[in-house]
């Protein structure tokens, strides 16, 4: 059994012998559609939430104010969430493409250049998150060993805000490290052993 | 053309029809096998440098020792360690058992298992690294903004030793984050649109 991609020219063509592959990659696409966009969405979120955390206190005549560039972590997770969010947007406007185009990845370079970035992208993420999950807990419950004292008493709003931004931040890297795994399964299909038959284990 | 496994009966066997396709099984397991030892004893090695330093100071009348369960983010890592370690033990002593006995993985459900563990490892040391060095750049610096003071240079000795230690868990969850593109390999190669012939690029 053989048919054609949909939209593509006959030269330009992935042509199937399976049943049930392009099903297979339609979900594979669209899930890759929607997980890219709630990075993106969720990212911007994540950046904006700390990034335009302020409170000023007033301690006795001085005034203080704590901000996002305080604490290095939190710059390190706006940064990174402000990079998953671009670098999700152009990614999710190639998959618009190649499901409108109703083209399958089958160009390895391209395959590898993905898995790369998405690779990357996961491991900067899942660290931006967890320097600052470490940096909010100082700064929630101080390290009393090392003489660090809590802030989040004196700052609560601005903490709170942190907080939520990092939620975001948190679900955002959970997000990048299941389309790692997607990426993963574009690229590597592509080096399945094909007229490799089978009953060994291991 | 078709050949039989090595060191496997005919009854259990993998049967290649693709050319190269066995070197290559041949080249993944043995570097498999490398990562897998190296960051076996990485992982003990910077679980026992920095579960094992102590340094006591004497300020003025006061005694005070600095141990690395004075730091949170210390005791992440010395743990994420310690499991990296015995993880690897136990999955290099399958790869032995997979070289010796000649088989190839292609038991999907154990190769999702190995893909998830050495996932799940490969993140969970990134990220222990990451608060690690966090931590250590608070302690090497201090964050003057929260007025959170400096350490090391009071602590000198058990700074540097947790450096190395640090160093030690760099190397063995970069080499855990390679482990884990093998395992993807490993797995999704499994799911090779095999019949599937194209000259699509995406």
């Amino acid at each position: 059994m053989s048919y054609l991609g949909v939209g593509v020219s006959p030269g330009n063509v992935p042509v199937y012998h399976g049943t049930n592959l392009k099903v297979v990659d339609w979900r594979v696409r669209v899930a890759e559609l929607v997980l890219r966009c709630a990075i993106c969405v969720l990212g911007i979120l994540a950046a904006v939430l700390i990034g335009s955390d302020t409170q000023v206190k007033q301690i006795f005549s001085i005034q203080k104010k704590a901000k996002f560039t305080d604490m290095k972590a939190l710059v390190f997770v706006v940064v990174a969430n402000g990079l998953a969010a671009g670098y999700s947007l152009v990614q999710g406007l190639r998959c618009v493409v190649s499901i409108v185009r109703g083209t399958v990845l089958f160009n390895k370079p391209l395959a590898w250049a993905i898995f790369s970035a998405d690779q990357l992208m996961a491991y900067m993420m899942v660290a931006a998150v967890a320097t600052a999950l470490q940096s909010s807990v100082f700064a929630k419950f101080g390290e009393t060993e090392l003489q660090w004292m809590k802030i989040c008493n004196l700052y609560g709003k601005f903490c709170n805000q942190v907080g939520e931004g990092i939620a975001m931040a948190l679900i955002a890297s959970l997000g990048m490290v299941v389309l790692s795994v997607i990426s993963a399964f574009s690229l590597f299909r592509l080096y399945g052993g094909n007229k490799v038959k089978s009953s060994a284990t291991w």
